[in-house]
């Protein structure tokens, strides 16, 4: 698939990270489908959680602390040091991200949340230094929030429900869509730096026919095509730019009153 | 600590689920010192998911599923099936939380969302037929979202933050806590039947002093004294009330035009 370019133009990259546990799956169709066609305009390194035996579970030798140190581990932002001794594996995943122009989250809702073995993902690779944890020289304000060390890449978080638009849309029982995983789109990706895609969603994906999964294929493969310019249609507010000035909360002029998820996107 | 009590008046029982990796943590003092405080009250069993090296993957074994079958297991919800070979760890835990009156889950705030590990102890211990895929038998409807089959129990969610009540609260940069823990507190506790009572936050964890701990061990335990008697002040809507009426989404009449998780609320 890759095609000639020149090396003053060179393609871009990108790092696609898949967590399904059924080699077999409409998950993986989807991966694979999804995988040639982005191919075709980027040079792309996966991440299969499952096949990898990826260890979701951060532990001590993360924490890069000696067994039985007295010590007061709350936040992970906080407590995952700079000086650590990092593990191979999360190395490894971190140099596939760092390198990447694009990154691709794939993952069946479990739980209105990705699985478990992606939360981790998060929790052991997300490490400080890396992925947060850097400070504006000028003000002393940590960089996070649209201008985390990851700044610069893009996100497209393709989710499988098997719930239908109603009840993961905007009114749904279950809660709306981009509410749910508010903390991975802003929470982590965001945070870091990574400008999330909108989401890319697959509704009642357990009742798919043959016919229907060509369909959500194909419908995956035409939008990767165009993704390299992409952009979100409605971005997350970016820390620095003073919508959030001096207290951390919204300023009282924007949007006053409200308190849901969506006044931390410019409109 | 355990009182006598009489035969037709047995006492409550508890399941406390902890989700941290360091045994010398402020958490493991909040875990101990609630545990101990719990116990005045209710006969309480723990599990301690790291000391327990609990594996938090979903794989085939969970699935009950030959490996390499072709399906396409998208939603766990519909995927792990009340026929299948429950791993003897998961039925374990499966007893515990039948057993308890009062489910209490205690995590840091990792990536705005639980720990990989307790994620995973949802994926895996809350099968199909156990916490969810019971059917009214007069109307068909699933019974989910306040009347699951694990109705009559209550949680309180325990969450230690490293931020301030200014970065995750109502207007917060990081998004209001009560949204952010929606899919465990509605999408997670009460589709499975399970009450969520409110939230019990500690904030700027990393940074307590040896009088802030004990402060807020105190909270704590005088919150748990009087747990039997607590309700939730802003309750989720139940389902079968009617609120979402035919469509599963909120009828349109119910606090029209919203569309943030807050509407999920009896207001």
């Amino acid at each position: 698939m890759r095609e000639s370019t020149s090396v003053s133009d060179p393609r871009p990259t990108a790092h696609w990270i898949v967590a399904h546990p059924q080699p077999s799956s409409f998950n993986t169709r989807l991966f694979h489908d999804g995988v040639e066609a982005l191919s075709r305009t980027h040079d792309v390194e996966i991440t299969d959680l499952h096949a990898q035996g990826f260890d979701p579970v951060l532990a001590a030798r993360d924490l890069g602390l000696p067994l039985g140190r007295a010590g007061n581990v709350v936040d992970l932002m906080a407590e995952t040091r700079a000086e650590q001794q990092v593990p191979d594996d999360v190395l490894e995943e971190q140099r596939k991200l760092a390198s990447a122009d694009l990154v691709v989250l794939q993952f069946p809702l479990w739980w209105y949340g990705p699985p478990a073995i992606l939360k981790g993902w998060f929790d052991r690779v997300l490490t400080n230094g890396f992925a947060y944890g850097t400070v504006d020289p000028d003000t002393g304000i940590p960089l996070r929030y649209g201008d985390g060390p990851l700044a610069g890449r893009r996100a497209l978080v393709i989710v499988t429900a098997g719930e239908d638009d109603r009840s993961v849309g905007s009114r749904g029982v279950s809660g709306d869509l981009d509410s749910l995983l508010f903390p991975v789109t802003h929470g982590t990706l965001w945070y870091t730096g990574i400008e999330p895609l909108d989401l890319h969603v697959v509704h009642d994906a357990d009742g798919l026919a043959a016919a229907d999964i060509d369909r959500e294929s194909d419908r995956l493969v035409q939008r990767l095509a165009a993704i390299g310019s992409e952009s979100p249609s409605r971005p997350f507010r970016r820390l620095r730019d003073g919508d959030y000035r001096g207290t951390r909360a919204l300023r009282t002029d924007l949007l006053p009153g409200r308190t849901d998820l969506d006044i931390h996107r410019v409109s």
